[in-house]
């Protein structure tokens, strides 16, 4: 397998950057994370669109222009032949003489492979909530001290993954948007979340019956919920089963499954261009 | 100059990680940063607490032990023979296979020089405040993005550092604690820190009329404050002249000049062991 640095092409177990590089320093790095299917690249306009801004506010410079990039990540595709794959682009603080100081970014594109039909049939999570507000929540920055702290608590508590709250406002999962649904209501948190690509062409759909509302919500609401699910690019729509230990609705997941549905019509679109 | 990484010495242009290391991946890793002088770590016992409970906070293993990593220390300094220098030493999480799971750290050191004299010569600082709570900020993890990010900010403030307030009440510098001196009183915060080894060595000293106070105090204190210093590794006690464009005290920095020098004793103190 191949990885991509500063767009030049290496092998994986040559893929290595200086320790002077301002992610290891200092943690400091954006990233985001497309998927492929039979080596197409899915919503990638939306992904760049995120992307592009995250280092904009992040006053990190990408030396590619999105055609550039887009054409990086093909010659990738293309050499690694790995049809159903997640992409992921991160982007550095660069190498730093004073380990502090910002200077020119480092690009690295891997590329992993996806069991998409595997991820698709396994059983519904359980999660457990925790107190937490990412900073520059707006941003897919490569913190993730908490969620990789926490993987003992959450394996200790019996649970998948994390549902993050502020202070008994929900919003979000490490790597995921999360939603309840309710009597003809489908929620999701509107502030002081990473809006993910997924999350933005649900809240697009058309679900009968039922409207889409962003707005704060709490951890009362999701217990009494009648379904919840998160969303992600590896994930689409995925229904949540318990949190906290408390089962969600009757397991059935209709809405859920219907919404995931449509989410795959979109990307078969998509995937023929 | 050498680097260890993993307790084996790499020239520096040689001294590069896999970007599958969960720093790159996931900003995940803890350091510390202490000095030495003429060839001698000073107050290392001090940093290897703080460094072994950092690593305990954090889920990561040091596969060295305090003998070892002073050995391994030594073994860096004989070969750089950088007498006046800072070591810094970081505990990546280590290469995951997913880019998501803890598994082996990596343990990186790295000598930089430091020229002390002309540190303590340079004119008192100015600052600007900002509201962020770092997270986890008892533990020295990596996490420098809101630091980072906000150094454009820093100089358009005409400032040369943030002094970071949750919500108008003072917690630290990125990389220093943060003290002011009111008539009688030397006050610093003791929540939701970084506890600096030097902040501690302060807090140790007998300054005749003074007393020292650990709490809460707000942006406001400081700006009425007749001196306000940093403290850090490098620093010592060094003066701060003005915060937010407002000049704090007669600039005269009296008490601040005795803390200092009596860290220098410390300092010279446990340089002769």
């Amino acid at each position: 397998m191949y990885i991509s640095i500063n767009n030049e092409l290496f092998l994986q177990e040559d893929a290595n950057i200086s320790v002077a590089d301002l992610s290891i320093q200092r943690g400091y790095g954006i990233f985001d994370f497309l998927k492929t299917i039979n080596n197409r690249p899915i919503f990638i306009q939306d992904y760049f669109n995120r992307f592009y801004n995250s280092a904009r506010e992040m006053h990190l410079e990408i030396e590619l222009n999105r055609e550039q990039l887009h054409e990086a990540i093909l010659k990738l595709i293309n050499k690694n032949n790995i049809p159903n794959s997640g992409i992921k682009i991160i982007l550095t603080g660069g190498f730093s003489d004073d380990g502090y100081t910002m200077v020119k970014p480092n690009l690295i594109i891997i590329q992993i492979p996806l069991n998409i039909i595997e991820s698709e049939s396994s059983k519904a999570l359980a999660l457990v909530s925790y107190n937490h507000q990412r900073q520059i929540p707006q941003v897919k920055t490569i913190d993730y001290l908490q969620a990789i702290r926490l993987q003992k608590f959450v394996r200790e508590n019996g649970a998948d993954d994390l549902l993050y709250h502020n202070n008994g406002k929900v919003r979000e999962c490490p790597r995921a948007n999360f939603f309840i649904i309710t009597e003809n209501e489908i929620i999701t948190a509107k502030d002081e979340i990473l809006k993910g690509i997924t999350r933005s062409k649900i809240l697009s759909l058309d679900i009968p019956n039922y409207i889409f509302v962003e707005r704060d919500f709490t951890l009362n609401e999701v217990y009494h919920a009648k379904e919840a699910f998160i969303s992600s690019s590896t994930k689409n729509a995925f229904p949540v089963d318990s949190i906290d230990g408390k089962l969600i609705g009757n397991g059935k997941n209709t809405i859920t499954k219907l919404i995931n549905d449509k989410i795959l019509e979109l990307i078969a679109l998509d995937q023929k261009g």
